[in-house]
């Protein structure tokens, strides 16, 4: 997808919700559990009633992976049942070099049409350099992320006080452009996103930890905002599993416009 | 797996060599092509033809993944014909927190039953110690890796001169302990791997590089060896391709033994 296409999505819905899809079969109505392929079931009615307030769905893959074929079915189907307007990303958080970037590469843009993959930048630009030769798809280099293990290496200074995650941020930049590159900021760090704002003023950050891991999407916008909206914030458990009867698409709806509606403030 | 049989298979093969697994239709014979499965019959010979001389096996599982369904077939395959007195490593490189971590744990060491998995500890602890939960399963986790890219970050330096890796390496073997936890460290920067040897005494290290990427096995061992000999040297490229020809199991035998024997000396 196209960098202009998405803030058209964010502008016309008055929205930059992602909705996180980490299926789950001890989570999902057990009523779905019937059907051929509960994860795809569960997908497709949350995917029908969500999909008009959300510009963005990110599936876990470690969730499609612990079931096998059946998982990477649903999955393969999944993307196939996303409007083409909403943005995809494969929240995969790979990190390899050369030849197998270029396969994960393969399997994410190619076989399945996802528009955007994580990616760990431990390693480095080899790592990041070849999904960036795909036109129209998009590196999400994790930067500052929301959990405690942050503080374990993403914290570390350097003798001039620059750290870890803005190294980070700072240097992939310059791997390609704001209209291929995104990062991961953690919402739980509102007080770093205004420095991670300063080194990159243009790229867009999809925002995990909203809501139920405690980020305030007031800061993350007082803080991450820029001309473009520049946001994409995701909210996974706070909307696919608010019920587990047969009302639970409609209570993922209804808890996805609330989001939605603090969202169309800021836009 | 427990140390104590990794160290006795090490010193009954008088080998620490560990095979990579890396599949790929392009690379592959052309013969195997009519084959059902053309991965799977490819590693059935290639793991014939290596078992006697290799303690270990690392599949990329990126390779399988490239492939669908046909790949993950073929490597759950390929872990039940691998004996069980040899080490198996699922080459992941993953690293995700808490409930996504448990799955990968459940698919790799549940699902499959791979003996290790290599991990990327940029998320710090969440990522790592749900691995440590398994009896007699490890947490390889990536310190110094052996590409180009790994000077981006790695070497980054704190105000009393630790490297990232070091620090990592200090940090990380303080969460389990030298019976469930190895460092990847690469081969082509033997002058860091006595540092490294400094900071986690006992560990096993995952050593790729050799070969093809230009590392020495002697450099590596003068410096990397203990008193378990506590190396798994990896060789992937310079042992399962070298042959596109009905005899490629007995050149990549050939390879394999002939590393096996510089290794001997070693022990």
């Amino acid at each position: 997808m196209k960098r202009g296409t998405l803030i058209d999505q964010i502008k016309k819905k008055k929205s930059f919700l992602c909705v996180g899809l980490d299926v789950d079969l001890d989570k999902i109505p057990p009523h779905l559990l019937q059907e051929k392929n509960p994860l795809l079931a569960f997908n497709k009615e949350i995917i029908a009633a969500t999909k008009d307030v959300c510009v963005a769905y990110k599936p876990n893959i470690a969730f499609y992976e612990a079931y096998g074929e059946m998982g990477w079915e649903a999955l393969e189907a999944t993307i196939d049942l996303i409007p083409d307007e909403i943005f995809t990303i494969a929240d995969a958080k790979r990190g390899d070099i050369g030849n197998t970037a270029e396969r994960y590469a393969e399997a994410f843009f190619k076989k399945m049409n996802f528009d955007a993959i994580t990616l760990n930048p431990y390693m480095g630009k080899d790592c990041v350099a070849p999904f960036l030769a795909y036109e129209d798809k998009w590196a999400i280099v994790l930067g500052l992320t929301s959990n405690k293990g942050s503080e374990d290496f993403q914290m570390m200074e350097d003798e001039n006080g620059e750290a870890l995650f803005e190294r980070v941020i700072r240097i992939s930049s310059g791997w390609g452009n704001p209209s291929n590159t995104m990062f991961v900021v953690g919402a739980t760090q509102s007080e770093h996103i205004e420095r991670i704002r300063k080194i990159s003023p243009k790229h867009f950050y999809l925002v995990p930890g909203v809501g139920a891991q405690g980020g305030d999407l007031n800061e993350v916008c007082r803080y991450g905002k820029n001309d473009d909206i520049g946001l994409l914030v995701n909210s996974t458990r706070g909307i696919i599993y608010q019920s587990k009867g047969k009302d639970f698409a409609e209570k993922a709806r209804s808890a996805a416009i609330a989001l939605q509606q603090e969202m169309a403030d800021h836009i």
